[in-house]
């Protein structure tokens, strides 16, 4: 038998909490032992639970049964997670995290000690919810170089912009039905500027591209001044905007997050409402794409439980560092990257080559192939009020 | 250094040696040691060929060479390609295949014996081609019981029935198209009767079922009797005409291979050409969808040299068997199977409850939802010319 505590008794940890639970006949069979779920550990109490007679308030406790496998870390942050993952670690046994913002962060740290302790670390459910998409790049792609990865990363932003293009909303009352329906906290700053994103797509390109990236270093442009027209302008031209998480390879891989205009010939172009999708071009395969349920508890601890799994399963041959976290990468500028460009403007510009579109209020034109500095200059001398990459 | 070896030096084959050789640098990363191709098994003569100096006809030269770790099986069929793969696993090889006929058929017999010799028998790039699916079934799907599954699985009828409706061809003309273009065989009965279709389905159903389908036992139908009208009713109606391998759960899982109605709300929908593409629905995550090249010399072979990296980085703790063997499972009904269904006939039905469709020739309609038994009895008390079931 093996055992599992789980630390943050939240919507991921009671959803871990309830995988284990209903699935452990078929999680048995899969392992070859039962799994028996030992800890919750959170400060709240919960008398009402059907766990409430696993919780427990001390982290001490996990820490020094020598019975616990396998830690699951769902408080989130890099606070105490990032204290009690490396006691877990120190302690022999192997983590699992759906937390993206401390995997982003503390890479550095806790992959060296993971490896030096002999135990997994492992993050399938920090990107893209349920989607399996960190072991198909770690492992299925492994015979590639990897070109370009994209991914509707953020089920919120995805939420609000097929709410604004099915229903013709402005942001602002698309923004407020979603976090009526609880698609969008409070404070949806994270989801709709970009920086949730811009977490997920730094551990997606570390991966690809072996070097720790700063998720901070990500420029990184968010929905919250995409207008209707925008939406009609895309529209009437046969495109979709999607908010994408993005790295093209190069010596300096050009990571960003930004808005784009998706073509009908993509398939990125059909995943609408909170889905998740993640599209990869690499030299041998070619394109591939990962398409799912990005958050909820169910989909994203079924992330979690198939680590968990994999943890007890390979406890003799734990998986290696998921990237390099000696070579950090400060994305600097995007000197590579050369796109066409949806530019809305208030005034008719003077310029060549560029085609005007209609459809939507205002004056809007997709330019020729540039650079991000030829963007940024064009930008500033029509007085664009957004602009944003077009997907050929 | 690890030491493989290809047998079979077609298609997949000569892809296989590319990925190798092209990509070396990041495999050795990957693995941590560099990988030799040391032998190219084939009967025939390459004398021009880059590897060349490779080639040998003597499989017992491999058997015998201690040195190699993996043994990659391209020859295809049932025959030769059985037994080089039970000698190769007594001989302690682990051993990596793209052949599905032999994996459908041969699974009983050559899953216990890896166990028993304790190698791995990978087989990725089986269905699907590169995309990866099997890994991401039996490892990140691993805490779910699967609903249902679906698959585009051969690229051949996707490109065949794609054309046919961008371009308003018959299926003679659209096929004759394929085989200029090399996407399809001199002989197409195995594409276009959906054969390989239910190959491919045995395999997916078995893992995702944990027995082993009698892929022989899959009721199939294939592509060849869809006329250009089918393509019009269906398009009139927002649904595009896709052939489907798919397994629904139950105590009697219904596994079979048929055109269907894909809405263009389902991500199946917008799956052109010769892409393929595998739709799953589960109980903890929901719905997932994998997406890309089905078939191709360097797509297929980054699936092979992804489970050859697997095996050699998974020597000390070889990947159990994929499905129990010992639980054989014959398709004889689909007992619990209940769909709309789109029906072609040459006269107007009296039957309550169709939908009557226009935008073809011929008189067409969609029935309420039937089982099996009750479209086989309608189809014939219509004479219909073809039946296929509508996708919610």
């Amino acid at each position: 038998m093996a055992n599992v505590a789980i630390m943050g008794f939240g919507t991921i940890g009671f959803g871990t909490a309830e995988v284990l639970t209903k699935n452990s006949d078929i999680i048995a069979k899969r392992i070859g032992e039962p799994v028996n779920l030992k800890y919750i550990l959170d400060i709240r109490d919960f008398p009402d639970s059907p766990y409430a007679s696993k919780l427990i308030k001390d982290f001490a406790i996990i820490e020094n049964d020598p019975e616990i496998d396998v830690v699951v870390e769902c408080i989130g942050g890099t606070g105490v997670s990032r204290d009690f993952t490396l006691r877990a670690i120190k302690a022999g046994k192997s983590v699992v995290t759906s937390n993206k913002a401390l995997v982003a962060k503390c890479a550095p740290e806790i992959f060296p000690l993971a490896v030096e302790k002999n135990v997994s670390y492992l993050f399938e459910a920090s990107v893209g919810g349920g989607i399996p998409i960190i072991h198909p790049l770690t492992q299925c792609l492994a015979a590639n170089n990897i070109n370009d990865i994209m991914g509707i990363l953020n089920g919120t932003c995805n939420y609000i912009l097929t709410q604004m293009s099915q229903k013709d909303l402005d942001f602002d009352v698309a923004l407020k039905q979603a976090q009526k329906l609880g698609y969008a906290e409070a404070d949806p700053t994270d989801d709709v500027e970009g920086i949730d994103t811009a977490r997920k797509i730094a551990i997606l390109c570390s991966i690809c591209f072996n070097r720790h990236v700063i998720s901070e270093s990500i420029p990184c442009k968010g929905i919250s001044k995409i207008t209707k027209d925008d939406l009609a302008f895309a529209s009437c031209e046969n495109y979709a905007i999607r908010l994408l998480g993005r790295g093209v390879s190069g010596e300096n891989p050009a990571i960003f997050v930004s808005p784009h205009f998706v073509p009908s010939t993509n398939p990125l172009y059909g995943v609408n409402d909170a889905f998740n999708s993640i599209f990869v071009d690499c030299d041998m395969l070619g394109t591939s794409m990962f398409y799912g349920k990005g958050a909820g508890d169910l989909p994203t601890a079924s992330a979690v439980v198939s680590d968990v799994i994999e943890a007890i399963v390979k406890k003799a041959l734990p998986k290696k560092a998921a990237w390099d976290t000696q070579n950090t990468y400060s994305v600097k500028g995007q000197s590579d990257f050369v796109s066409r460009y949806y530019v809305r403007c208030s005034s008719l510009p003077t310029i060549d080559g560029i085609k005007l579109l209609s459809g939507g209020n205002g004056i809007a034109f997709i330019t020729l192939p540039m650079s991000v500095e030829e963007i940024e200059a064009l930008s500033s001398k029509v007085n664009a009020e957004i602009y944003m990459p077009v997907m050929d």
